[in-house]
């Protein structure tokens, strides 16, 4: 590895592409459209290597976004997010060079749409399987008839299908408590097909979580699954229960600057605007992130009690064992496992490979 | 305003310049030197109102933000943090060209430095006045006298004193509970100094962290501060007691684009990579900001039960009272107080002034 004076986020290409891969076998095992979602690694690189393993559609969470990817080629982009109508020109801007689909919640938005909109669109309703976050309630057919209503009225918006992402997934800490709530989505979407199809016709189904499309095997009536954080996972991933370490493909590098033996804890330069200030609990200890090193090639944690257990902005305190404390001194490197590798990736804004050559991965800017 | 379509920081240029003299004025009056901490703002543009005050030197938490601000002609600049040995290189470029200020804590980084500096550089001593991070306890006279000795011993380092930052200030919750953190930096460092001074003669003294600068009237022996929030402040040093909500010089601007009236929740453009994580809790109630209007010259919180209550990477979910709810339809632009200012800053990487013209300033990129 190069040595490392600055807070580093790690990149392991071949944890990163098996990540990829097992997700689009699996998709393709169950007859699945694969459309992940780019938000967590916002890469032109890492969108390579998702094209790679035959993928040519994908998702996004912002306009920006949807441009970015765009400007690499990518010709078949959903914004999985309730559309923001302000931003309706760089829409029609879009429309013109890619497959759009935006999320249509409400029949406002499909007016204000139909009014400005120059170039046609799809559009998912967006139905909110349980995560409260936004979405119409499954079981609200009238107000869900009454939207597809509305849009099929319009001449730029083609109404395709549902959307939802179940992020109360991300509350489940086993493989059956995530086999739950992909079950729930899946009656929640044959009760909304029953009621649907009769009157508008066969639509696609979209849903994808990264904790149930990594664990189901059952995906019922759901035609697309649009998971992001599989490409690399990370420990709250971990704590859920839809990946093992060995999986984990992102890793902080940050240089040890301090020490205090008496409370045994390190200071590195690694702080709340490299990490985030995302935390997890584990054992009744609230930390942002796990000391982890190398080994069979990946990051294993070093045991269970050394974590990164506060954060200023720039300064990070790990709180050790006896044995990881004696191990690192100041000047030294230290690898730390992240607790949500999307937000930690959106703070460092460049990834560095693996290569021993450090080779940097631009991201969006 | 310029109409908003995507999360927008605004800045009140003059709700900061008025932050900045205020501050500088009370520096002059308590016979202090303001070497204010350019974290928070990191912004050249901002520093150039800080020169307008009068202030020369400054204070900054990277290698990094040392080099941009040394472009901007700054030319005395303290890197208060644990110094960062694997950056040597930098340090001494960066001290061929500025009065440059380290903070040393172990007799090993000053070895390490007299090695390899070319140039010579100041350093403090960081001393721990309560807040656990880093730094030598103020009682551990046998470690300081040894690191000051140490320190001596060497060509290129000069030792000019001591440095804290009070961080546990930021758990006061009032003005008398801020004023027991300042009484207990100022008694440490009144017994320091009473050992110290024998042996090595007079020393500078910087302490300073925004609640204990913005409310202390006794100083003791400290004779510089280096606060870097109160450029801005946020809800947080309004909780702390440190401000009151008119001084708070930034606040996000976004795009309403989903509403829930059964629960009274307005959807945003606006998550967690806008506005950070970073929450506070007011009324049993934990949020990551406050719904706010401007008025008066200021933003003021509309009342006390909208709040910003959930972040995923770009939605935010504000809970509303029904006065609130009904006055914001999809496509409005709502403002929210930021709870912690500087790491909201870091996040957004631009500021918009309220000129109306929409001028941006530009931050460390």
């Amino acid at each position: 590895m190069q040595k490392i004076t600055t807070p580093t986020l790690l990149l392991d290409e071949d944890i990163c592409k098996a990540n990829i891969r097992r997700m689009a076998k699996k998709a393709q095992q169950h007859n699945l459209r694969l459309k992940p979602h780019m938000k967590t690694h916002q890469s032109k690189r890492v969108g390579d290597w998702i094209k790679d393993a035959g993928i040519s559609a994908i998702t996004v969470s912002s306009v920006d976004m949807a441009r970015y990817f765009a400007e690499d080629d990518w010709k078949d982009i959903t914004i999985a997010f309730p559309c923001n109508i302000g931003r309706v020109q760089e829409l029609n801007e879009l429309a013109q060079n890619i497959s759009l689909t935006l999320l249509i919640n409400k029949p406002e938005t499909a007016n204000f749409l139909e009014k400005h909109l120059t170039t046609s669109i799809n559009t998912y309703i967006e139905i909110d399987t349980g995560s409260d976050r936004s979405g119409l309630a499954s079981d609200d057919i009238t107000a869900i008839k009454e939207l597809i209503t509305a849009i099929e009225k319009t001449e730029y918006i083609n109404w395709i299908g549902f959307y939802s992402h179940a992020g109360h997934s991300y509350s489940c800490r086993s493989k059956q408590e995530i086999a739950e709530v992909q079950n729930s989505v899946i009656t929640q979407f044959e009760n909304l097909t029953k009621h649907i199809e009769p009157d508008f016709g066969a639509f696609e189904i979209c849903s994808g979580d990264t904790p149930c499309c990594s664990i189901a095997d059952n995906f019922g009536p759901i035609d697309t699954i649009s998971p992001g954080n599989f490409v690399f996972y990370d420990l709250m991933q971990n704590q859920i229960g839809s990946c093992t370490p060995a999986n984990i493909a992102v890793a902080m590098a940050c240089p040890v600057v301090d020490k205090y033996p008496e409370r045994k804890e390190l200071i590195i330069h690694g702080g709340a605007v490299h990490f985030s200030k995302e935390s997890m609990t584990e054992n009744k200890t609230t930390h942002y992130g796990t000391v982890a090193q190398k080994v069979d090639n990946y990051w294993e944690p070093l045991d269970n009690t050394s974590h990164l257990i506060k954060l200023s902005q720039e300064h990070g305190i790990i709180r050790c064992s006896n044995n990881v404390f004696k191990n690192y001194d100041i000047g030294d490197t230290i690898t730390i496992l992240p607790v949500h590798s999307c937000l930690t990736a959106n703070l460092m804004r460049q990834y560095q490979l693996m290569d021993g050559n450090g080779t940097t991965v631009d991201m969006m800017q």
